[in-house]
């Protein structure tokens, strides 16, 4: 597996990962009819990568500033396992790549900031890694049968 | 004191506003060098408003979603008193206004997710109406002599 920086090349495969999550709706806070073009220019707007081997696409993730200004030394990223690619650690590699990248880019911290408090699995993975939790939003996001809160997630990188 | 939406024809006057706490950066976590473009198209993205005293204007604010898709029935606000116009209860009645506009725009709660913890002031405004604190980031924003918690405070409307 090797990660890279993603480029406008990879639009194609950047937009085949992230539509099924996006359409389905159901774990990032997006509108799920986002155009391929807003979607592709949200997640490659500071540092977007891609997960691949060979030239099969396995993930895809991106790191930007959280805020602006004088919080500008935190980022946030977001993470996409290809369909079919899970099980197999890409996740994993991922973040590992992503606390090392992001310290590499000059931030200081890595924060999530709406993580489904039902996602316990990714939960778990972070919290291996070193992230805790800052924040717990109330009812933040609806779903077919109700709500569920939303987690933020804090690590010093 | 008349609070209203702001038009395009309010923009010179919000600028004014804006301006100065922007390029201060010690409150906003926002880049100091933002072109007024840049920042009118911030403010303005979804519902801004202005505070009027005849054609002075007092204060301005906005509500906007915080999220999109699952999470886009909880808003988000930012207000800014004009400089001159501070003891004049026009945070507080911006404040009122916002809440009842959100509500009435269809919204089920209101998020802040940057509040510098230094910001007593505004912090017991905001607690007084209703708001919790439910998250605090730690070392979130930098200033010329350190950095500074944010608190990250949530009310239901």
């Amino acid at each position: 597996m090797q990660i890279r920086p993603a480029t406008p090349a990879d639009h194609d495969a950047l937009w085949e990962m992230l539509r099924p999550v996006f359409r389905a709706g159901d774990t990032y806070a997006i509108d799920p009819e986002i155009s391929r073009e807003a979607a592709l220019a949200y997640w490659c707007a500071e540092h977007p990568y891609v997960a691949v081997e060979g030239n099969v696409p396995l993930g895809t993730f991106y790191i930007r500033r959280n805020q602006q200004g004088g919080g500008a030394h935190v980022c946030n990223g977001g993470y996409i396992t290809a369909r079919g690619a899970e099980g197999k650690g890409v996740a994993r590699a991922m973040l590992g790549f992503s606390l090392e990248e992001a310290k590499r880019l000059g931030f200081e911290a890595m924060q999530f900031n709406f993580v489904l408090a039902t996602n316990t699995r990714a939960i778990a993975t972070w919290e291996r890694a070193g992230f805790a939790e800052i924040g717990r939003i109330p009812q933040a996001f609806k779903t077919a049968t109700g709500s569920c809160d939303a987690l933020i997630l804090h690590r010093f990188l």
